[in-house]
């Protein structure tokens, strides 16, 4: 571990929490330094049942956490609606903030977390694993070459999964108070990341549900998509879904050529991934065959692509609290497209799938 | 070869002519007899070329070969806009009628044709080989099991390729008067019968064209879109282009299964061919990985997908021609829905992408 790592803060006790607890222990410039959660008695089960060594502080508030001085930074993955709240009062306290997705309910609460956060000089960033992934650097890398991808001209994007009875009941993903994006922030909010991330974060022009829409009693999005279009005649679809057996496809075709991956979100497997890349793809004579087959490109990992957001984070959060480095600006400008976009996505559904001009 | 087999003319001396001649020679019940161009010279030259046996008939218009009483059946490769006239008259001479796709420039001259080949009493056909793959036979099977499937609950295809600058200058596929249906005929067409092969041919409710629309000067569509609506609020969405690199993806997305392939239309290779199929998926403790990965499926091949196409199309033009058996209704109706949704994305496309009840 390095001499000074970052000392986290985690508020609340929420499954994710256990992955990033997990994250923020293998990578070599963070460490866990408390938990906080509405009871301390859940705080230490918490804490019992994942392991966490003696040294990581039980707080029952999270109040209490924000003014622990020890805590550099918190990750923060409490539901939607309690960001806006925690995440300011965390930068309002100088802590760093990494950010669960769907970082705030619509971009004016997002807004006033990140107006927190540039007040006080902290780091944000949201929680978006994949994109910290080799993987993703060796994509954006054939995706940009023209000579053998050419021009971007379509994108296709899903993110599906089948929970169980009993979360399409009681998940805090499908109640109207906790997450009201449902599956539209949970799992649209990678489609919609994958694709500003594939055109260089530039915003569509037009954004149009597509019109089929599955919601629960309470109105919560169980199932939806989009089209989103650009100047150039550019075009992404996404489908999003509680409803789907689970599917985390990216595709994006190009003049010259494409990239296919099914795992863009979680990788199939920890230590190594691959994506599948085809350049000048043609018939063979008669149209009988194709004249090659998509290569399979593989990339190992050093950490889990968790630990490594979280080293990328730690970095940044070091960089400001022992050399009077400024935040990076990357970050927040990524998490307030995706939430426009997401925000559009649901104006237009609200609006009977009409197109909403960004 | 069978005793008698189904004696083919060929109208044209299309290039798609030189793959359906090889597989009626391939085929165990069905002989070339006949080709015709619209001059002898053309016709000789094209069978000189793909060393056609001297058995063959060469006629220098399509009128003579009409008249030929050693002709049981037709393949029609000419130009959409020339399909009504030719196939309508190979039907009155009582010639079975195989028919390129895009069947017609839009359903009504389609359904003079169907009328025609009705009153003959002989049997008609489109030239969609990958219907006649055992492949797609096998996926069927999986998608209609709803232990492992589930649900469809949404479809993705595209049907693209980027052939050279000469093609897109004078190519008949981007020509206003020869085929005035540009990529969505070539191309879409493919996209639209999947999407409807799918869900067992059960029209959609509403057909959107998508807002992304690539023209050339003549008005011939390069590249376009659409979603597809049913009642249970199913979503299909596809994108065929004549400007980006080959792609002939269809994927399927179930409750509980899914299913991917990237060369429905054509095969990578002639003698055997996959899919890939996946139920069940969830996701590690902690979200770290998957539980599985998808299968993949593989099915060889007796005879290409184009053979078994033609052997498929010579059985129910012998059975016809020799136990007086009546034409099978199954491929004149799946013709028909799939011009009658082509022709629906392409209205929407012309009122500005405006959604079209069926």
């Amino acid at each position: 571990m390095a001499e000074n790592p970052v000392r986290f803060g985690i508020l609340g006790c929420a499954e994710i929490a256990r992955k990033v607890a997990r994250a923020i222990s293998l990578a070599p410039n963070s460490t866990l330094s408390a938990i906080a959660s509405r009871s301390i008695d859940k705080a230490r089960k918490f804490a019992a049942h994942n392991g966490f060594p003696s040294t990581v502080h039980m707080y029952g508030s999270y109040d209490e956490l924000l003014d622990d001085p020890s805590v550099d930074a918190v990750y923060v993955p409490l539901p939607t609606t309690l960001h806006l709240k925690w995440a300011v009062l965390a930068a309002e306290k100088k802590k760093h903030v990494l950010l669960e997705k769907p970082t705030a309910v619509h971009v004016a609460d997002l807004d006033r977390i990140l107006e927190a956060c540039d007040e006080s000089g902290v780091q944000f960033m949201d929680g978006t694993m994949w994109m910290h992934h080799p993987r993703t650097g060796m994509m954006k890398e054939k995706l940009s070459q023209l000579s053998i991808f050419g021009q971007l001209k379509s994108i296709h994007s899903t993110s599906t999964y089948a929970p169980p009875p009993e979360f399409l009941e009681n998940d805090i993903r499908v109640k109207a108070d906790l997450d009201a994006l449902g599956a539209l922030g949970d799992t649209g909010w990678y489609c919609i990341r994958a694709i500003l991330w594939a055109v260089n974060y530039q915003l569509p022009k037009t954004i149009t549900a597509l019109p089929a829409l599955e919601l629960n009693r309470d109105g919560v999005i169980l199932a939806c998509g989009s089209s989103l279009l650009w100047e150039d005649g550019k075009l992404a679809t996404f489908h999003c879904s509680f409803l789907s057996n689970e599917s985390m496809d990216l595709y994006l075709y190009g003049t010259l050529g494409s990239i296919h991956l099914r795992d863009f979100i979680i990788p199939y497997n920890e230590d190594s991934a691959s994506f599948s890349f085809l350049s000048d793809a043609n018939f063979t004579e008669l149209h009988l065959g194709w004249n090659k087959k998509p290569d399979e490109i593989c990339v190992a990992l050093p950490l889990p692509q968790e630990a490594l957001m979280v080293q990328e984070f730690a970095r940044l959060a070091a960089s400001i609290r022992d050399c009077g480095g400024c935040p990076d600006p990357k970050w927040p400008e990524v998490s307030r497209k995706t939430q426009l976009v997401l925000d559009a996505v649901k104006k237009s559904i609200e609006l009977g799938f009409k197109p909403i001009e960004l």
